[in-house]
């Protein structure tokens, strides 16, 4: 099942896509929660209610997939949890050596942006650079995980773009100054539920394109800590809660490795594409002075 | 004034604190929300209309302080970001350099605890240290500030320990991992508005006490970024909001600088005191095995 945010006259509501179809889950039942977190929260991470309410959905509510206004997959998410270094090219191209444990740092709401809506090349910095990353949406509660018990958590998955202001990011040894400016993070286009995918999303092509051009292509089977373990790892230290999120580092490729850097700038278009879940498209805008 | 989060038959509430009582704000008026951040957001940062609901408040709306379980002073804030290397003999303590710019990281709610509430030490390590630091609470939504109008977007000041579990801090260059474990984030034991305090909080002494003994003791006055720097320098990359938290570093005298270092251990108490503010008492204790 794929599950889309999305607005209509401001107010935020869930859909379930269907071919090119949306069905309006608050228009079939308005006590639905709008925020994917909330309805995980309160199924514990259960989606058949979702799937039946969509089943009986009447043909009313069905609106056109092309015509709607995109909003996060996860409305609200209690915490972004990101890992660094992930995938061995990526570390090296950065001059690291491959990693005994994940890097892990955090991102904030505010930083966060949906499908098709652009994201923003701030005044501070040119050096906005892209990372196509592999999301995973926390169904329910979950601590102390194991390598047996640690899917049991996931709820499903999404495309992340790590949207990175490098010269922030590397102005201390801690990242998240340049991990968390506005709406640099690019998240969705929807939450794919985890029965559609391989257990742990293994095994997954995963691609950056600039205007059309492929500059990040690589599987999420080469990860160095895969989805269990990096679950197991985070749950010795924090409980993960539903509609938390998890994101899994980018592959080789990204710009400020490149000779010379590219930056992305106002006008371009970025993609990010995740075999299985769908594309994640957004336009670059630079920050407008006030 | 003084506002504190409480917890009442499993419900949030807030209160104004008077002395030895608290005005209980929901007794007076239920659609008062129970989390600051919400006040905060609704009233544009502004707290007038508390101060006048606790004005007029009956006496049957009155409990005394020393009942009350504390909750955390804004139950749910939107992100919680930290400086590190913020009192230079404590970045000289752990090795460092003079820094040149603010070294940021974040922690997220599940590793937030209030007052009197354990702090806990987890079973993945015994490295568990304290931090005393001045915590701001924002009250109105902040973009791009200048050095004139930064204290404009601040509500008021709390005081935070910002427990670390060093282990895993310092695994990888990334600190996040070990900031974040659940419930060792001291913060409380209440909110005091802006009002109560020196503009930007400079020149209140802050200590950390472990049983009765003073371990860090320091003035604010001594950060190397102080508050109107900090929140300038923040709002060029995020937008701070209504219930967003910014923890503003620890002077040096911190456990694992210690030789041999000094880890907090279950059955000690630990006491962070801001002057103007009060003291944020936690007690520290195992986590359970499951």
């Amino acid at each position: 099942m794929k599950i889309v945010g999305f607005e209509q006259n401001q107010q935020l509501r869930l859909g379930v896509v269907e071919g090119d179809q949306v069905i309006d889950l608050q228009a079939v039942d308005p006590k639905i929660p709008a925020d994917l977190g909330d309805v995980l929260a309160r199924s514990g991470g259960d989606l058949k209610a979702i799937a039946d309410v969509a089943k009986g959905a009447p043909a009313s509510a069905r609106v056109p997939l092309a015509g709607i206004q995109y909003a996060l997959p996860v409305a609200n998410p209690g915490k972004i949890v990101c890992l660094g270094l992930n995938y061995l090219e990526h570390a090296k191209e950065g001059g690291h050596q491959k990693p005994t444990a994940p890097s892990i740092f955090m991102r904030c709401t505010t930083s966060l942006v949906p499908h098709q809506q652009p994201i923003i090349r701030p005044l501070a910095s040119e050096t906005l650079d892209y990372e196509c990353e592999l999301l995973i949406v926390i169904g329910k509660k979950a601590k102390h995980l194991t390598m047996q018990n640690a899917y049991s958590c996931i709820a499903g998955y999404s495309c992340f773009n790590d949207g990175s202001i490098r010269q922030f990011q590397r102005r201390t040894a801690q990242w998240d100054m340049g991990k968390n400016f506005d709406k640099t993070g690019g998240f969705g286009p929807w939450f794919v539920s985890a029965d559609e995918l391989p257990e742990g999303a293994i095994g997954l092509k995963i691609e950056t394109r600039l205007n059309g051009q492929v500059l990040q292509s690589d599987n999420t089977a080469n990860m160095i800590f895969p989805v269990a373990e990096t679950l197991v790892d985070l749950t010795q230290a924090m409980t993960l809660m539903p509609g938390d999120v998890v994101v899994m580092g980018t592959p080789s490729g990204v710009g400020h490795a490149r000779k010379p850097p590219l930056w992305m700038k106002d006008g371009d278009t970025c993609e990010i594409e995740i075999e299985g879940i769908g594309i994640l498209s957004n336009p670059i805008k630079d920050e407008k002075k006030a």
